[in-house]
């Protein structure tokens, strides 16, 4: 089941990048929640490439048909089918690649899982092209958790080592729709810049850059999430690393934290207008694996794209043998800034399945 | 299924710190495996409190005590039960925290939970006491992997912000057995013993300090692991953030991989010895959730200990009002020196988990 | 997870009747197995409708359009997805049972969990439709399956309480592809025979009947299954169940085994050949919940289809009170016939995801 | 995780027959609910052996200890793990039977499967000794549906061929109740005389008898169950068949569904006081895989006890040639009348697995 996520609500992605299509399958949604398409368009948007020189120049309107769990414009109830037809993609590109796979790619971990018989054509299933239909998933858990309030927002933190402001302690609903109609998803625009010119910089070397995404929900009830290895930060993290290029996952102070003194890192709790909240939130939202009403907190950190234009050393696999890698092909000098939609996506899908109980209407019969 | 964590080799714990026992059952073990119980019961005192004056002073023998699966000093095939009796457990010391959740702690959010049902004595089911039956199931799993050349070892990466050295590229089994005989994990012991004044500092002041865990894991076979969702790292990082105090998880470079270039953080490959490897790990062994034959490489960090005492400000549940809080008992100034035998033993498992297909014996029948 | 089964070979079904499409995911697969489409298209033939008085008028050519999983006519190893469009769907027949649920259908069970919101049109989710894509994922796990030298045969056992033969002790491929070549799956065409007749009675009188059907697997490997919840009976069991109108399911002697004595039941352990195999098959090849090399063998009941012409009572659900009711549309007087494939189908996949994990290949690297 | 079942309430059983303990771990019960062990000891030796000649001479007293998951009486949230020591067990019995696997047992398959590496004494972990911590998981789910009004119940519906009467359609607490105190339970105490008389009777000649039970539950609230493969049938039948001897299963009408015609199947729906009722109940409580209200009915078949005392024909293993076997050891001639407080139990922990999201009490925090 590895490309599937989710207890309650169960996600599951297909294609591959040069297939006919990709699509998502969502097992479990709640009935009657309507689906907003437009909306749902505004949203892969931001995911999708080809728009500027900072992404690859593929071409994909992205459009999602919905083969089944929607009529008349709402969630049915049945598993919800959604596609998107794969048209720009030039396999040729990657006829070279089947015998020489390029460093930092699945190329070479896919050979050795199904020896040649897997579909890497533009990076086959392992593509980033799948986070297509994760956003689809997204978008809809997304406007599902929206209508009760919950809202998941993501910014770039850093691109390149230079970092974006952090989200403030209560980050509101605004603030995610003021950053999800950037351009470029930052908060500090100055900061933006910077981030722009090292992508352009490092695209015209041949290479590129990596970063770091802060996410966050809002709203969340307090007690979602259950002790030990079914707690939020084991549920969420699963999924992230499910996302091609994500190598780090932290919860509110994460890795700052080990730094920190236990007097230092405590939030404290205050009462305030008779809601039980904490000072700071240096837990992220979470503690013993549960939500404590506190807004959701969390980082990923994303490598370079492994991609580059600049000549590499790599292996011919049938020859066995040290060779020379020119990688063909369109490629993103970041993703970063495309994958902050993707973050939102899969954390949101999560936070919809740890919802998936509180979403149940039991009639009166 | 909170307190579970694996798919064919399914591992759970139960108990609570205060409770009559705690014990973990393991179903899917493979049948026929040695069981060394000395070696187990070595493994196991790295983690057990009341040594010396880094750690509580709550004695627990911790001789695991097996009631099913094992016959004739082998696995059998069956479910695998051990159980520990909780022994120096007191109570009393804990009646206050019933209305005064302590900062850090899930206290609150137990209570938001089971609004005052759990048994929460000695922090119940959220307690570091439950590492303990994690261990029992990590010792096993380290031994069957072992025996298969397969061996997991992890030192202490950073104390108060204090750094150790880092893993060499290719870390072998000496290595981890020099690390594991230490009394204090470490790799440097000039940083440990750095490491060590600061956790006794922060005792003195009433105060805690945190750390980074560093685990390694050699000789695993390429090509472990599937695409997305149910790769290594999803599967490693769920399970590790279901350990009490784990804030954030990073493979390879990690979060440093953000700040570097396509060109610096790919793995170059190239033959060896005609057998194909990368010259650096920046990957941590893994690419697109598969194992790729270098050494697995992971970081956790490590929240300072909540438990400290120096006084608190907090809240009272039942008059809903701040108050101070003075936290009695007796706790651990810092618990990663003692979560590094925890950080290996859960890795083992998954490990374990993950080789369980290629474990099974079909007979010739 | 409603509309799912299997554990490492994870098969999903998606669609309602009257929807754009039907579908199957299908996730786990082995690399490299060739998918003979048109093998494919006879078998599904053997479940379509529309043939000829025997079953329903709607005409659906259904035709698989893969999407994902395949590449060059072979399976890729990434999830597989196949859809059918819906075509001949007359929407309007289904007006009224809105407010009026048939008898014996799930229109009442999915009003009370949905409350309206389900797509309910020619029985939406919970329609026999669905077993279109299931036959999809059974036709190919029966190829896989075939190459392994495994196969999955059945055969009406009863119709109308007229019995077949039963299969031989030792069912072969050969007696498998005749029944499957018969436009009427019996072993024996006198009872074909008067089962027809049965049905077109029922047809004629506006009423429906009920079979049995009797399904066997030869060629397994010793050894499949796991003890307890884990064996192969509940495996099956689980997902036989989740096929409209089953309503029973036993194994080998069945519940005809609660009425002979422990000497009479046993089956004796032989040597033939150096081979041991037991001389009665009153187990069903099955022991312990693990295959014992002999013949998978159980029966599934397949209730009368519910729809039926003949005027019957039921309820208004917005008025409260007992009313008359017609059902309009196109209806199956028989579907046990149509069912055989699908039994066949749901068994097949379940054996492939048992023998999963010897179906890895694990390279040399 | 072969000996585990339930989604959300998740039961494990563990021990084998001649080990140290046989025990149970629940993880997700939800926290509050007393323990009465005074009614669990009641219930439990309903399937306690030893008691006359019906059954096995073995004495056990089969009382659970609990090692976790209770506080001061009531559940706490956390998991609930229980053991029974193993007294009376007499090893030697079973020496020969390593070599020569008994018919009708998994000694075979799990030699198959192990190859000699199991605990087969006294049947090992395939004992129906492993029934015992199924009823205290049983027993704990029954009290804690009775809280909320739902109450199983079972009763031989036949014992070697002889028919009990069949539940009423409308079973009351109280039958349950008068069934649940006979130390023979059926409805029709002139059927029990007979059905022991065959009992006796077989156990003279070295035989055994099976039976069939029925069960029921009524007090269901409308909607439980999902459509296909999580259906009430589904996830019933998964669980049942793990338990040892089990070989068919079916729900309302079952196998003699098959025989009807539609109008005689079909459930009529009517009005009764305001509320939506069937008039018959063939469907056993359970349309499309959701619950309607009705009483659920179920039948299992149970297959004779395959030891007897009766010489037989077998095998030996090491010599691969067919020999003679007499089975030492203390057996039951029949199993069915002890395995009725399993089937309830059985059934009470999937039917509170499924009211699991019911059962959640979120706070107002």
């Amino acid at each position: 089941m590895s490309s599937e996520f989710g207890r309650n609500i169960h996600i599951s992605v297909f294609g591959q990048s040069h297939g006919q299509a990709v699509g998502v399958l969502i097992d479990g949604l709640p009935a009657g929640e309507p689906l907003n398409e437009e909306e749902l368009s505004v949203f892969m948007a931001r995911r999708r490439p080809g728009k500027d020189a900072l992404s690859s120049a593929r071409h994909e309107a992205d459009i999602p048909v919905f083969l089944s769990g929607v009529k008349d414009g709402k969630t049915c109830g049945s598993p919800l089918c959604a596609v998107i037809e794969n048209k720009d993609a030039r396999s040729s590109d990657y006829d070279e690649l089947l015998d020489k796979p390029r460093p930092g790619h699945a190329d070479y971990t896919a050979w050795v899982k199904w020896g040649g018989l897997a579909d890497m054509r533009g990076g086959g299933h392992f593509s980033g092209r799948l986070t297509a239909p994760l956003c689809i998933a997204g978008g809809i858990a997304k406007q599902i958790l929206a209508r009760r309030d919950i809202h998941v927002g993501a910014h770039l933190a850093e691109v390149a080592g230079i970092p974006d402001d952090s989200f403030p302690i209560s980050p509101t609903p605004e603030l995610f729709r003021q950053i999800a109609e950037k351009a470029f998803p930052v908060l500090e625009d100055v900061a933006g810049e910077k981030m722009k010119t090292a992508i352009l910089n490092a695209a015209e070397r041949g290479d590129s850059v990596g970063g770091v995404i802060e996410c966050s929900a809002i709203g969340l009830p307090k007690g979602l999430g259950d002790p030990m290895f079914d707690g939020a930060e084991s549920q969420i993290a699963h999924a992230l690393f499910g996302i091609p290029a994500v190598k780090g996952v932290e919860f509110g102070a994460g890795f700052t934290a080990a730094r920190k003194t236990g007097s230092q890192n405590n939030d404290i709790f205050i009462v305030d207008n008779n809601n039980i909240v904490t000072k700071t939130n240096h837990c992220g939202g979470i503690l013993g694996g549960i939500t404590n009403g506190m807004p959701l907190l969390l980082r990923t950190a994303i490598k370079p794209t492994p991609s580059i234009a600049l000549p590499q050393r790599t292996v011919s696999l049938s020859r066995r043998e040290n060779v020379d890698l020119v990688i063909k092909g369109r490629h993103d000098p970041c993703i970063a800034h495309r994958a902050v939609p993707v973050i939102e996506s899969v954390t949101a899908c999560v936070l919809l399945d740890m919802m998936s109980v509180r979403l149940e209407n039991f009639t009166q019969e």
